[in-house]
């Protein structure tokens, strides 16, 4: 039996491909948009009354219109658990629990502009990266430093002769896994291979080394890659997760290439899983790569060619407010495949050969550059002058002490007043309280932010608490930190650590001013009331 | 054609089932070799000469023997690579590419003894669980907060009406997704009710928020739970990543309760994916899981009681210095499945009951009884006093302020010699240094550290770089501290910010000490030499 359509411009609507067994379709159909959306039968829906459109509708159930035979089913949900939880509030909303049923596919996503809006997105694109490269009107070339076990002088051999032979990107393997004093070895080396060769062809050829492993390391190399002007990462989504890459490239204002490693299990079986063009078109683009790599058809993985057309089509369509990311075509291509990859994906596309290429013969420069002319007789090149490598985070002609001047104040650092009154709650009330920002608002890429406040005779902070710690550092006069409920005396030099969620304020009862250092995380929650 | 089998005592071993379309299982076995450990053909692994091990090896493949006639191959790779990047390199090296390979099955995995105790694993596990609650010689029932919509104070009621029905861990729906702030007042009420139902008792349920999201939003949810005193979360590994939630529960000490959405494309075909039991046993309790949710089989979803088996198997057997895990058995279960439960899964198991439970009457608590007597006619309970809920991170009776002496020495903080010179490159030397620990190794919480450093007149710091970054502040004499080769003045109340791998250090060329506190990140990588 169909269900008839019905239309819903604010609701995230999700398209799957049913093969019910032992059901009609559009029981199942009505079983799925309560699993994903609150997940309890219907009767306890009706018992305790939800608000309206929490739970999931079935728009649409259109019997035998799917891939297969299987009947089109498309449900709609409230989007405001993405609007809170963003990409990974997605994956689960959409497909959660659902994965896990057989004969249930997801092949389609459309969503409301606003939540389109909330969603970054890739943070370079394709516009970015080409400005990057300062390359236009033809496909990027793009190889792979391998295999691993060669020394790190092959590697950056290599690296510096695709950069000569005029490649456009060169990626780790990502099989290059190592720890970290290694690792920032092997970048480094690599990573100046490039710019040597870069500086001699006046081009600029990307360097993205891989980045893997749990956290804290994870965060520790994409800021080394950062810090050594390093354009961009080779990361892994499926297997590190959808919503840390994306975040550590934008904190360091980094290109992100999606490695497909582990993606399999996603598509694979064309009953169950995502339709291809969502996991590396849609859902790939939503969580922020710029460069998404994909296994193209007719090389060692069996992607039809309509799959990998459809990837990137959903790369390159509109999508609200966000860039269009590359299509990156890769896993057993070779010379011979260029010209039909530059007919398939056209000019906006990143043609990744690894084995293909370092394998063609003794020197990699020359056959970079034989790979290079099939590359242009296909297309229109246009060069422009590339991006220059960032600038280092800190202006080396700045000075780089502030100065300790008179009554507390420093050179180049304004006093400001604390927080601005008319967004306080009563609760949050303070009194007499100047603030000197001192570090992490001027570019530092600090974790860490120093301020010095300075609270005058009968004033006092807000009393507070917050999930982020203080360290207190007393600097002029004396004061009282209170600190759930206790009253503690704090003089120069005087050190103390309010912890999380610790009520605290600082007051001055003396007739001179009390002035403090204050250490806290750069990112940090909203203090509250106690 | 069948390849006899080989021993590899110090290589980890991954065992596949091949349905090969055109061409022999061996053939396809050789190639996921060279594709998981190098990516390129066999041509250039000779050409470029590897040393021995880098390329993964087929000890054994033997037709017909695997599941449904499939060839079961075991293959053996260099664990140097899980060495350096843990659970992501892992997954990488196993099952990344070969993920999408149609055709091929990861069934098995093992591992050299070295090789899993640099996994961490579950933190508290089967014992720790206990401990927290101090139920024994029974399943543990658990519930879950929902339907999504429902007012926060119905959550909480229904949380506390559970705890003061004996019931042992409820859990956040994984549905239940909001913003930071409307997320911080929910579990805390929640925490709250069930907090009073403890007291009541005297016993201990355990509350488990949902937290998700992308970072840094995700670890500022581990870190509230964390400090509301809460013992656990819920997590969705499969879509956070297998790195992130466990960095984060094991640096909160929290109950890490993994729930299974969107796994489903990982095992749901049977011909590719993972097994059932290497992906909700092996991999999640090699991943730190404590609890591994997955959907029991005669449930709303597909597994076999075969695979369940194994899952649970999986989680409980040795495995190097692992912990067991928690399996919990979940999804459509009711109180007819309970006896069923209890028998197939013995007494370490945590038997999750969601909407049967919530709708089986008008009274939770009462509910909750009923279901746990069943429980208990099928075990034998032996009650012991739970584990009090944590104690704040800082004794609230310690002094909170360290006071300042004189000759800038610290109460409660001892002066140390800086660094240990044994260990130190001559790249690396210093003279004359004086270090206070003052902030962040006295189980602060920070996310920051703050030393204390006083150089001798004479004598000097060590001239390091290092990724993590530095902020300075003068407080005794002064000094010279050189930056990329500049030198600026240092005095008391002078702030300096030191970049990420800016080459630095600081020397006192005064006839006075010259002191100075040092903020760097908790978590920091080594200096080395410029």
């Amino acid at each position: 039996m169909s269900t008839p359509a019905r239309t819903t411009p604010h609701r995230i609507v999700a398209t799957y491909d049913l093969h019910p067994t032992d059901t009609a379709a559009d029981t199942l159909a009505a079983a799925i948009a309560l699993e994903q959306s609150v997940e309890v039968p219907q009767s306890l829906v009706d018992a305790v009354g939800l608000p309206p459109g929490v739970v999931g509708e079935v728009e649409e159930v259109d019997v035998g219109a799917g891939a297969g035979g299987a009947a089109r089913a498309r449900l709609s949900y409230d989007p405001s658990v993405v609007e809170a939880g963003g990409v990974p509030a997605l994956l689960n909303l959409v497909f959660g629990n659902v994965s896990m049923m057989p004969g249930v596919r997801l092949v389609d996503l459309s969503f409301p502009e606003h939540v389109l809006a909330g969603f970054d997105g890739p943070r370079h694109g394709v516009a970015g990266v080409r400005a990057l490269v300062g390359v236009h009107g033809r496909p990027l070339l793009a190889t792979a430093l391998k295999p691993r076990g060669v020394s790190v002088d092959r590697l950056a051999e290599m690296a510096g002769a695709f950069a000569r032979g005029g490649g456009d990107i060169v990626k780790d393997d990502q099989n290059l896994i190592d720890g970290f004093e290694t690792f920032k070895d092997r970048v480094r080396r690599c990573a100046d291979a490039v710019d040597d060769a870069n500086q001699r062809t006046g081009r600029r050829c990307l360097y993205l080394p891989h980045v893997t492993g749990p956290l804290p390391a994870l965060e520790r190399r994409f800021e080394y890659v950062a810090r050594l002007g390093l354009p961009g990462v080779l990361a892994a989504p499926f297997i590190a997760g959808f919503g840390i890459n994306r975040s550590l490239a934008r904190d360091h204002d980094l290109v992100l290439m999606a490695h497909p490693t582990f993606a399999g299990g996603h598509f694979i079986s064309r009953r169950e899983g995502i339709d291809h063009g969502l996991v590396f078109g849609t859902l790939l683009r939503i969580a922020g790569a710029d460069i998404s790599i994909f296994p193209n058809a007719g090389g060692r993985f069996e992607l039809a060619r309509e799959d990998c057309a459809d990837i990137a089509d959903r790369l390159g369509a509109p999508l609200g407010p966000m860039r269009p990311a590359w299509p990156c075509p890769a896993g057993g291509m070779s010379l011979a495949h260029l010209p039909r990859m530059c007919a398939d994906y056209g000019h906006d596309a990143v043609l990744l050969i690894g084995g293909a290429l370092i394998g063609h013969g003794e020197d990699l420069e020359s056959s970079t550059r034989t790979f290079l002319d099939v590359i242009r007789a296909e297309s229109n090149e246009r060069l422009e002058p590339p991006q220059p490598q960032r600038e280092p985070a800190l202006d080396a002609e700045a000075p780089r002490v502030l100065k300790h001047r008179p009554e507390f104040e420093w050179t180049d650092r304004p006093s400001s007043a604390y927080k601005d009154a008319r967004n306080l709650a009563d609760a949050l009330a303070f009194k007499g309280v100047r603030r000197v920002e001192l570090v992490g608002r001027f570019g530092e890429r600090s974790s860490t932010d120093l301020r010095y406040f300075e609270i005058e005779p009968g004033g006092y902070s807000s009393l507070e608490k917050h999930v982020h710690t203080h360290i207190v550092i007393g600097a002029r006069g004396h004061g009282v930190l209170v600190l759930g409920g206790r009253r503690e005396t704090l003089g120069p030099m005087d050190v103390a650590c309010i912890g999380p969620l610790e009520a605290h304020q600082l007051r001055n009862e003396s007739s001179e001013p009390f002035g403090f250092f204050c250490v806290v995380d750069h990112d940090r929650d909203r203090p509250s009331a106690p």
